[in-house]
């Protein structure tokens, strides 16, 4: 775990500051999402001072989305009782594709008037503040190591069930990246060869079994092809199945229902095998709103990953749900603001 | 990759070697395996000075083993014209499973007498030097990373094909580790769940499909089931098929084996895939025996990739073969010792 001291570079600002007795400590995070942008602020230990979250109105352009975000992030400062001088740096996630690295958005399925956006520099330039960018998932992950369900690991896998399957391993107390900004697409892991086609051109992907959609997805076409469920009078009265439905059907014991969550819970212990044979995580942590299914779900994950685990030794890998909710983005990217900071990354 | 530059701590056994105009900037590199052990003398640039190979003789136990083993390194250095006084470190590699860590051979399938065996301490005694050690697979890995088909990256993954399927990653110029031991078993990743049946106890391993043994075994139930094929009366004759048969009568346009080769190639692809959604290396690399089928089988692996992954994106992972043949292993191990010894490790 890094340690969480901060290290600013001290200004005339900062030491001006310091002079009235108050250290530029506290730390800002930003969780992009298609529809809302969340943010928080939090101070050196990583406590939530306040918190807010706005319409992202995507379609209105990245001028005037960033323009909202750092002016609802400079009203949040405010309302804590704080200036834009005790915030130290910014943290931010959002979804890639992107290079990370060189803090650009390059395109987004949802939000289609963002191609090749330098959203770092647009933040520091209104904010006045040191951005660091990474991965929703990534950040997400991230809060989750540092403060949540995987706070006593040195090596976790992190996996959020959406509307598709995001992916982050930590591997002793650093996020894995590879030779791109494109490590740790888990939802993209194929288990079922010449499987469903996923919207990534693959076949077999675990986000076109597990995913929060495909999970609905396949009760809807269960349904279709003449299968008995409580379900269908959902499919008949909606139009649709959401994942939500199959839980709440499952919880009245509802067979296909049971059959659908049973095969969602497969496909995640195939995949927790593959990444603890080749990351040996000590954790495996699953987030997104898949998880308010609740025990019945993580149980079955538990079963198959034991029906399935080789037998030649013993594994002592934990799998179990964050217990951040929502706050993990925003957690998340603050504390990698910090840990940027503290590792001299804003020099 | 590390800087290789040697740092040895200089004793008075040291310093006296430097008067005579000598530094102890030699390693030593073992590759310990069930049949053979093999041995060779790097100077500080890692250029081989000379090598050996004796029986491992496993069924003597322990500590004639590693006396053994003692003497070769012995006779192998003072034939160079060296004295142990010019070895600066040892490094040594070995299958699992072990306590690598605490250098411990834990058990050994092929070598039933070495149970809970501290081969570290008994080495370091007998040749007073310090020694590294880790799994033959990251070992052989490490080679290639240095020295071999790895030497112009950062990130790459290795598998061996041989007898099983081992596995091994660099990734940020490191080799990957877990929360123990057991990190990077990608050959016990599963591709067809409720598959073939592995010796590790899973279903659906690619070492189940893919390994060298494996590949052969295809082909003996394809041809036991009646598949027509020049390989059947190699089973005849021999009462076995190897690998290499399989490979021969690939080269003759045989259609059985190019069938079989089809689908160890598709299974190779499919964990390129899935290693690539993990670590995104920017390189792949296979080794081991089965790669002397040449390029027929790695154009048939980097088909099945361009067929099988995603087109959201454009991947450029360099899919190859290893280039250091047999010696992977006393190179990574030297190189091991030598980036252990710079790196203060054995301090």
């Amino acid at each position: 775990m890094p340690d969480e001291e901060s290290q600013c570079v001290k200004t005339e600002e900062s030491l001006e500051i310091e002079k009235r007795g108050i250290m530029a400590e506290y730390f800002i995070g930003i969780d992009v999402g298609a529809t809302n942008v969340k943010i928080g602020c939090f101070d050196g230990e990583l406590k939530i001072v306040s918190k807010t979250s706005i319409i992202t109105g995507a379609e209105m352009g990245p001028d005037i989305v960033i323009d909202n975000i750092a002016k609802a992030v400079k009203t949040l400062v405010t309302e804590a009782g704080l200036s834009m001088q005790d915030v130290c740096a910014v943290g931010l996630g959002a979804p890639g594709p992107a290079k990370y690295s060189e803090g650009l958005i390059l395109s987004s399925t949802n939000m289609p008037k963002f191609k090749n956006v330098p959203i770092v520099r647009m933040l520091t330039d209104r904010l006045g503040k040191p951005v660091v960018f990474d991965n929703d998932a990534n950040v997400a992950c991230w809060g989750e190591f540092v403060a949540g369900a995987g706070k006593e690991v040195e090596d976790m896998v992190f996996f959020t069930l959406g509307t598709g399957i995001g992916g982050a391993i930590v591997n002793h107390g650093r996020l894995l990246t590879g030779c791109g900004d494109n490590a740790t697409e888990l939802g993209h892991i194929i288990i079922y060869p010449d499987g469903r086609r996923c919207n990534c051109g693959q076949r077999g992907c675990v986000e076109a079994y597990a995913s929060a959609n495909w999970t609905a997805q396949r009760a809807t076409e269960a349904i279709e092809a003449g299968a008995e469920s409580s379900l269908k009078k959902i499919l008949q009265e909606n139009g649709r199945i959401t994942c939500k439905d199959v839980y709440e059907h499952l919880a009245e014991g509802d067979e296909l229902a049971k059959k659908i969550t049973d095969e969602t819970a497969k496909a995640l212990a195939l995949v927790c095998i593959n990444v603890l044979h080749t990351t040996e995580p000590s954790r495996i942590v699953f987030a997104g709103g898949m998880i308010a299914a609740g025990n019945i779900l993580l149980d079955r994950i538990k079963h198959y990953f034991g029906e399935q685990i080789w037998t030649i030794k013993q594994e002592t890998v934990e799998i179990c749900f964050a217990t951040l909710g929502e706050d993990a983005g925003i957690i998340g990217a603050a504390a990698l603001a910090k840990h940027t900071t503290k590792q001299g990354g804003f020099d």
